[in-house]
């Protein structure tokens, strides 16, 4: 009853056998080779449209490269306050970027909104070169709490960013889980909407270790991305292997098949934690669940072997605590059953 | 016939099980998992004591991560003139160092020795605060070119190094290679010797993408490799992958075998073109050989399907050029042999 | 009419006749001079103790440099929202200070107090390695709205951030202000109090451009502040002119002079204002006044020649807006007297 | 006789006056004043032209953010071996602009050649992003050995740099000196040789700490200066003072009277040591001597208080070691004689 987090899971059987396959095989390294290729083809069906891709082996990597790209390091991103390149990745986009700012803002279920973002930036005072100059707006999808955004709440803070000369960077470690959970398609998502850049993840969805950032306007990236790809050391020299990974991932829709099914296990276990009567904080868009446990169900859990978060230091005056349950590709029916029957008492 | 590099190689099949093994189980993210406590007791076994260690997906992180940890940004690390950290890396172990330099000194064979690093110590005039402090030498084993330090070289730089309160780092990309072809042990050849902290790299031995930082005096640390490793997008997820390759690859000796077989694979090459009449830049002590081919030859060799590299723009009087020709552990007799053959013009 | 800031002011008399008296001379570059050693006796005498000075040209640079020294790059400092180091220098902390970051906090006037910090750190929930450490504290004495802290104030913070391993850091641009302000003397307003390090500031008060970094805990200081103040530009070749500045400047007590006229003009102007009915949005504990004017007599000042800032984009529904307004050790009696009758309608 | 550095000279009367009249002003800060605007308007007299000035409190801060403008982080400054930027800044031009290499070229008495640079760049293997891109050369003027390059000289660098897509930066450090002893006007040793950006200094020709960064060619510049500026701690609030330093000392043409006297200083010791029997390391262009002195000779004009540098730390079989004189616009011709007596034994 792993819930701790998708990345928890272990590698999926197609891209173990996409690696498996590439592993008998010399290539040139460095990405000069066929798998890469392959992977700038399947990106281009995912996206109905040719785009620029640089594979890397972390989400922080993809992340902290992609707004090194569009960003000056006198620049400053706009992000929710939970944001995972705001609060976990230890700085990394500022040490990436050239001391380039996180600026955090309020958000509405982890979710940036255009109202938000125009009251900060109505109440910002431009003191020119003294302050840092506003030129991003980063959104997850799906975001930190589990929340999806549709196109055209997309469209809308990509309409709000382009007219203040702001990119908008979008942080796609669980776009699969958007995509598979959502009626859009990659394009409606990305691009069509105004993203500019994404991270997009294919390690929690089933990958061993491959994300990649995506370039949709290149007229937006500032920066050499080969080069800073290489000087922060996320240029494998066996590149190709994280190619297999994408395309043996991406082949036959076998991301959004698992992704599908980490999401209806969320639904499912959301389903029996609200018949039970759990207080959950968030809608449930994807694959992650946020809710309040008292501490008899908590320890129950932990002594049936159930793992999840408690990062939330607050509790609530009836004593219950915010857990963080995350499904996965690999999370089975009886995983959920068995964590569901614990809290229900059954 | 891939002489190109041992990173054009693929995967071996003793890694592909570890990962495959490792892939249907959940564990915990970020390197709090069973198969990197596993590593540390591999490792300690191969080291003859505990050592830490960190994992990174590249060599590139482990050479500047280790130099990070070592080295203050205002310091320098002097190196041979052509080593992979000072002409491969596009100065990252100057972006991860925090502003770190590297100084060229002149080789001999790729190497380093006490009196070349001496009289580039006594030419020296140190302005105090408005120069560099020489804070480490970095030595690769093997070298660039193929060669490799025996433990009373190493210790004669790691005196003359600790005596000036400089820290010795080792890149040990082909360190399985240096082990391979010594009468030595991995110990005799790292901390026995005085080496401070190494890059231990398993990829060029059959890995997917593992390096491994192993410090061996935590004294001269004096950074947070953990935290560094994180803000440089360097940690992954699922860390568990790069300890399950390197658990793998020196389960039974394997890195060792392997190894052995690429150094046999370059000293039966490098024997037919010497037969060949062929002159040869550098001992062949591993897998690498520096060969200088006539124009005929080496289009005939291209047209063959060969790959190396020829990257010395220099071109001889007599037309020769030099080629770099590496063999991995997946080189087979048969491409080394028509390799040869076409070179003798059989 | 100029009380747009303390540095729109010239060079008051002492420290040109210190500069001029020094201009003559030949002495070594780089701080290896007479008045560096003057400066250092001057400091020990203001501070009741010895201290370890380094001058520098700017007051972004002294903070910088001391958030560098005492701070890794992975740490964070806690700070007001407004504080000068966050908003007002581009990031300079962040990058002087490989990539450190700056985490705002609510303030009460533009203090810290002990209630609003142990919040934050209740509510924070450490990730370890993922998140930033919490490693500084830092205040403004007096604060960005010219308020003052003291020593109990300070004592209490001091020891909130010591207790959880965290160094107190003082922005001191106006620390003469404070100083002449309060019945407290220096050595109580900083390390009696606990503060590890600070920024004292001469250039506001009446010197050309001349910072101190002091340091009053040096086991606190985990870099070569030397080396860090060397290669990011501040050592100046002439640095014994800084130091002339400094010590001419705390010489029969200068600069608690021209402070205290600073302070006597604000708080003439203020009780003016007040007169008029004027609603002030801080009290004025030094040399800057918040005070809410309407359209009309900000239109008369503007016409009269009076210079201001009016940052705070918020306008209230009687339709006045916040002006900052800063005396200065050069203001006279004639120009506060103008302002306030412009205000006054007189 | 302290012949250490034209920077352990005072400051001129010109320079004093400037500031002190500039002293009893209220002007606006960060440079928007009077006095910045008159600085442009003399720049624009000086070079024949309008150019963008920029004025920062060190000649390190003006080459390394001279350098930043014109550089990516992934580039590198082609230099020669002894120069300033790369053995006397501990690194700045690296930490400020953010990561980028300085590599060293052999040089004639200090001085790049084109047959030099040709031959570095023939020798070179380009190996695309895992290389540094060599994106400029740096020449100082006068040289590190105070030495002059003409005007034909540096247009052949200029064109050299340019065909290969680099850009040419002057370290200008002692460019009044170079002007003053040549017979050619700014613009000829300048941006009429193609040169495209260059640090302007007047601290060592009798400023108190001024320098500028003067860019000839706008659209070298991939950075903006003014926040690279300001993020460095490099814009002072009394920028004017800067502004008025150059304007006293480019007024009436006193920098190049008083570089003018500082040359016939060196011109005048140089001839007397030569009568000597002194060997000269240098051709004696400016105001710098490099002079092979015996340990007696040392030791006499030790004694007699007389000071230099001996940074060479090579000795001749003689026993003679070279000693560095730099005369300044304060040296006397008394000094220079006395010091001239004394090596000759009178």
């Amino acid at each position: 009853m792993n819930f701790a987090s998708d990345n928890n899971s272990g590698v999926c059987p197609e891209v173990i056998a996409g690696i498996t396959e590439e592993a008998s095989r010399f290539d040139a390294a460095y990405g000069a080779d066929q798998r890469s290729i392959e992977l700038s083809v399947a990106m281009a069906e995912v996206f109905d449209r040719e785009v620029d891709v640089y594979c890397v082996p972390t989400g922080t990597a993809a992340n902290s490269l992609s707004l090194a790209a569009v960003n000056p390091g006198w620049g400053a991103v706009l992000c929710p306050e939970h944001s995972h390149i705001l609060v976990d990745e230890c700085a990394a986009p500022t040490v990436i970027g050239a001391g380039l700012s996180l600026l955090p803002l309020e958000s509405e279920h982890g979710k940036l909104t255009r109202p938000i973002v125009e009251a900060y930036l109505a109440a910002r005072h431009d003191t020119g070169v003294h302050s840092v100059a506003l030129t991003s707006l980063s959104v997850a999808q799906v975001t930190e709490t589990g929340t999806r955004y549709s196109p055209d709440e997309l469209a809308e803070l990509a309409d709000l960013a382009h007219s203040h000369d702001m990119a908008l960077h979008m942080d796609g470690a669980r776009f699969a889980n958007a995509v598979a959970s959502s009626g859009s398609t990659p394009s409606e998502l990305t691009w069509r909407a105004g993203v500019d850049i994404m991270s997009f993840g294919a390690t929690k969805g089933g990958a061993l270790g491959a994300e990649a950032i995506v370039v949709f306007d290149p007229s937006r990236v500032r920066d050499d991305i080969e080069r800073l790809r290489k000087r922060t050391g996320h240029l494998l020299s066996k590149q190709r292997f994280m190619a297999a990974q994408f395309v043996s991932w991406l082949g036959d829709g076998t991301w959004l098949t698992l992704a599908d099914h980490a999401n209806q296990m969320a639904a499912r276990l959301a389903d029996e934690l609200r018949r039970s009567g759990i207080d959950l904080s968030h809608p449930v868009d994807a694959n992650m669940i946020f809710a309040w446990l008292d501490p008899a169900t908590t320890e129950s859990l932990r002594a049936a072997g159930a793992r999840f978060y408690q990062d939330n230091p607050v509790r609530r005056t009836d004593g219950t605590a915010e857990a963080r349950l995350v499904t996965s590709w690999s999370t089975t029916t009886e995983d959920v059953d068995r964590f569901a029957a614990i809290v229900s008492g059954r």
